[in-house]
């Protein structure tokens, strides 16, 4: 018997996964991490608010969702002060992204990224067919002139730019990006990610201007919030852009818990302000490590610091390896020179005990 | 401004929902749900062990879940006699069903499944330019062979077939979904829906054969488990299908406390064995109501009971907004003559009780 024949954009795909979990990880090395510090989430977790509410929704889990998620949706267009028709909330901005690259790529449509930027991205693209087109980073931030004029030059429907950027987790200022924005073509969306904007100083994001159909944003609960395992992300944007995702988005997608929690988080700002500030001591604590080991920590407006580690790639991933071998969970950009780096994210102090105490040590390794 | 241009067939689809939700109902009508009875839920709810799973996996929500979902996959696969390969864990049958459409649906491909079967099948190949065609049921069962010569016939690359069917509550024995298996052509791929499968008769379910690459068998943690709300499916099937689903999931679509909770829930049989009963009970009930109210309930395998209200598919659509005008959310068949009945979800006695007081003013109101 012989396999059913997938579509032939499908079979010409790799069973491929953007991230290797830090779970499988584990599982293949036979231990456990000491720090979990390789996939930018939130060791300080989602307020207790939010943990409560999750908890009570547990017991009423038997529901389906909200298809609507309307409270949410509409809580999130206060926040925001839009309407909730300019808001649809999906399972994580990696579902979102999914569903946008669904909306406008078929198979040969070109879109434009910066080479070494999110991986989920390209992934989508990929599996819809799409042309990538990739311009480089510039001295380590993502360029937005670059990225316009390949734009131009390919004719492409879509333009991704995160802002702060990851994996270097360096920004653009509002004034940059409302340029970027305004010189968007009119044939083509910008997808503007700020998954980790709550985190980055005041003047990185520009105004919300829901009139505008050539740019949708993302933001999450995953990053600030810490709710990365309850897959709650929401795109900003134009009414008629949002309503695009009615005609294919998984409806009943959501978990209820995840949307009770996202709810609450929301609501405790205090929370989210508190862990900004942890966050803000982490960074310091991170470049303090960096520096006492010689090496060059990156500003950064995110829960990460990417550390310049001085030579190349191989020499970073070596450094990599050195960590990941003492129980170290970190990453590091996929892409040369960014490649020269290891990312780090932002821990408890008792986490960043732990990085002080291996990184000489995975120094010395690396030779 | 104009918007960015949506691919020519995502510009052709409808922004729809295949199901309006019971809170956008409510918000519709001003008025709270006093019985929840139109989405099969489980209102006897997950165990108590899923629940306080996933209360405890809510402190844990700032890390991602594993993409592998590698504890739940193996448990699943113990549980099954199969191998985790066999397995693939997604966000909902829906969610699978989405995935399973796309890798093997382009525009054009004929699909078959049945008049008035689950329109979310119908909604995703519509989604991806795919050609439905349909066959009606026959005495209120979906019909395999029918089903198959129109595959044939179509030269389809997919069947959809539910048992038991939702939304009939009908079911084919063992024998007769095997005899199907084995006919379904090469090229072909039978989606076999088993979503409400714990709930019944032993002997509906063929044996699991992980070695034939015709047919995908679709299980969920919604329905038995009563865990609509987690979203958590999971696909049985041939290796190198099962691993299909890595070319285009989301692989970091599946909330971290729905994994722990459907675990907790797999590993608690003894609660799903009540809940069983528990069912079987509340059929028992649904089908008395109807009879005293001069209706005929429809056998059922499932948590649902269709009841045939005797006339044509305009009386039962009053009889419905007579029971949503008290109070009692129910659903009901879209396509004639299915539509002659309405679908009573299992509930608790005092759900049972609110639909008996309900009913005969209901019928009073169709006239």
């Amino acid at each position: 018997m012989t396999s059913p024949p997938l579509t032939p954009l499908a079979d010409s795909l790799p069973a491929s996964v953007p991230f290797v979990g830090p779970e499988a990880l584990e599982r293949a090395s036979g231990t456990i991490f000491k720090a979990r510090l390789g996939a930018n989430e939130s060791v300080f977790g989602p307020s207790p608010k939010a943990i409560a509410a999750m908890a009570k929704a547990a017991s009423e889990v038997w529901q389906y969702g909200d298809p609507e998620s309307h409270g949410l949706r509409h809580a999130l267009a206060a926040h925001h002060s839009v309407t909730p028709e300019n808001i649809m909330v999906g399972e994580g901005i990696d579902g979102l992204l999914g569903y946008l690259v669904r909306l406008y790529v078929e198979q040969g449509t070109a879109v434009v990224t910066s080479a070494g930027a999110y991986p989920t991205f390209n992934y989508h693209v990929a599996g819809f067919g799409g042309e990538l087109h990739m311009v480089p980073y510039r001295d380590d931030h993502e360029d937005p002139d670059a990225l316009l004029a390949m734009a131009k030059e390919t004719n492409a429907r879509l333009i991704y730019f995160a802002n702060p950027d990851n994996p270097m987790g360096s920004w653009h200022d509002a004034v940059a990006v409302q340029r970027m924005i305004d010189a968007v073509p009119d044939d083509c969306l910008l997808i503007l990610d700020e998954a980790y904007i709550e985190l980055a100083p005041d003047g990185t994001a520009p105004a919300l201007d829901m009139n505008n159909p050539n740019v949708v944003r993302m933001r999450t609960f995953s990053k600030g919030h810490g709710m990365a395992g309850a897959r709650v992300g929401y795109a900003l944007g134009e009414a008629e852009n949002i309503r695009a995702f009615n005609k294919i988005r998984n409806h009943f997608g959501m978990s209820r818990i995840s949307q009770a929690g996202a709810l609450a988080a929301l609501n405790d700002q205090d929370y989210l302000s508190d862990v900004c500030t942890k966050v803000a001591a982490s960074r310091d604590r991170i470049a303090e490590i960096a520096r006492e080991n010689g090496l060059t920590p990156l500003p950064s407006a995110t829960n990460f610091v990417t550390v310049d580690c001085g030579k190349d790639g191989d020499y970073a991933r070596k450094v990599l390896a050195g960590l990941l071998a003492q129980g170290i969970f970190v990453r590091m950009p996929f892409v040369a020179p960014q490649d020269r780096a290891i990312r780090v994210s932002c821990g408890t102090p008792a986490d960043m005990d732990l990085l002080a105490d291996a990184l000489p040590q995975a120094l010395k390794a690396a030779g």
